[in-house]
């Protein structure tokens, strides 16, 4: 329990990270309702309540209200299009609580979290996004472990509006299960993941479709094509969704790499391509030859949110949250 | 021996391409002569033909000319850098027996081959220019192998100039060491290369670039950021050699990537970038869907030239060759 008492809490969405979630924060000692809308998946979470091990064992209910009456935080774990509903039910069922969700765009749905809130007359102080980078291969409660958060990156914003009692409360929780949680804000994120998921799924889409029309290009492609275009296969659909709702974030990432491979497309025109290249491969290669970040030596921080949002901005992260003495562990990048 | 004479080989540089044709040639029953600059990696080889086993030795000389004065073919397995050296050392040490090499760029390549060719007084015929796309991680002798070639595609130029028995007789030493021979001209072997390869280079460390400046999302970087940037831990110089080598048809395709990423980025401003993208993102999501291409049945084919450079442009390959009646089994994708 790292010292903290254990909380009523309410996961919405059963899915890989919804399941994750339920099966992690039962284990830790919490008593955990879920609920899916769909009734397959509920009766799938329901059997393997009954096999978890004594202790660690989570209840299903059929309808959101009755998940979160006792709650002291829900989570919101459905795909983006589902969180305004949600939201909707959350504040006519008069939960006031601290909600959080595992979308992978954060301004929008702080955004709606807002609109629908103000509607009910209630503040966006209780709602604090997050985003567990634990995507896998696989989807679905099937899916789902309570090891998946293991060394996992989950970000937490901490905005100006954010309570930092209510965000402790959170890392907390998320660093029991096991995650590296990332102070950041809602734009930061948003920018961040544009650059390091949305925009490489376009280029992927766009080297892909450009050796479409080449098959000979289609049977000499090996290892660069096959990494390079790997997420192309995601289907368009979910891709989509995930780059137009970050809109504004994906344009700004694809603005610098359209001007950057401008500069390559003028370095090959010149006259001695060879020799204008290698600078202008130089800081990429600098980059990912570093990468992943090595973790440095993990350091005690007093928690005040603008310290807390520089840590996040620097690469670092927090590891274990003292939420009564204020105070977390907090690891930067060696 | 694939009903074939055993020939003498020269191969000229024993680096992974190189060690690994010397030991797949002497393995299939040919008297093979190997060379390299390096006198570490002469007396590497020369151990390691000792531990050959009998009948599938290969022997080691001091000089180039010492390697080729026997040989019905020579081999190049030299960087580009070192292409055009070798073959004044060819001219002068006057060798007329047909010359193939492994490089990564083919046009650039022939112009070398024809120029030094032309100086000595003799022509570009018996050139044929060859690319076997076997690239691993590790590199140099010590990472050679006989089996390399199994299945990997072997690019073998059969241009206009190319005399089709020359183009047979080394189509019929590849597809017997496992190789799928592909017909092409050094043209469309650049722009499929530029493609799958040379681009998503640029790409990756366009990628990886603009992350640099971001700590944070170096530290949420997960999936498609580690495939989308792998390449980009390449040497820089060794990258840069390779796009300006092929800086015309690197062009080519960059100019229609960035045109592609333009029409995302419009999408992106649009009223709905969501359903905008979608379309966008489908050409690449079914090429990629549907590959590595499928083999279909393999057919009995006349060597005819044309015939052949159309198997090659439509994805297809050789897996057997008939040399002296002229015929092949050709695979097209299914």
């Amino acid at each position: 329990m790292n010292g903290a008492e254990p909380l009523d809490i309410a996961v919405i969405g059963l899915g890989l990270i919804g399941g994750s979630a339920l099966r992690a924060l039962a284990a830790a000692g919490h008593r955990v309702l879920g609920y899916d809308a769909d009734p397959t998946t509920r009766a799938t979470a329901r059997t393997a309540a009954a096999r978890a091990p004594q202790g660690a064992r989570w209840q299903v209910t059929g309808t959101v209200a009755d998940a979160v009456s006792p709650a002291d935080v829900v989570l919101l774990a459905v795909p983006l299009p589902a969180v305004e509903a949600i939201f909707g039910e959350l504040a006519t069922s008069g939960y006031s609580g601290l909600v959080t969700d595992v979308t992978s765009v954060k301004q929008p749905v702080r955004e709606l979290a807002a609109k629908t809130l103000h509607a009910a007359g209630q503040s966006l102080a209780g709602f604090v996004g997050g985003h567990p980078m634990a995507g896998r291969e696989r989807s679905g409660f099937g899916a789902s472990e309570a090891e998946l958060f293991d060394g996992c990156a989950w970000v937490l914003c901490l905005e100006e509006g954010t309570g930092l009692d209510d965000w402790l409360r959170l890392a907390a929780l998320f660093t029991a299960i096991g995650a590296r949680v990332v102070p950041t804000t809602a734009d930061e994120h948003d920018r961040a993941v544009a650059a390091v998921s949305h925009v490489p799924h376009l280029l992927a889409a766009s080297l892909a479709g450009h050796a479409a029309n080449d098959p000979l290009a289609l049977t000499l492609g090996a290892g660069s094509f096959r990494d390079g275009t790997r997420v192309a296969a995601s289907r368009p659909g979910l891709v989509a969704a995930m780059c137009g709702g970050n809109a504004e974030a994906a344009r700004h990432t694809l603005d610098a790499v359209i001007a950057d491979l401008q500069a390559a497309r003028a370095a090959l025109d010149g006259p001695d391509p060879i020799a204008a290249l290698e600078p202008w491969l130089t800081p990429g290669y600098t980059a990912r030859s570093r990468w992943p970040v090595t973790p440095g030596t993990p350091e005690p921080m007093r928690a005040d949110p603008s310290a807390l949002r520089a840590l996040g901005r620097a690469g670092g992260w927090v590891t274990t949250v003292d939420a009564a003495r204020r105070t977390v562990v907090a690891v930067r990048p060696a």
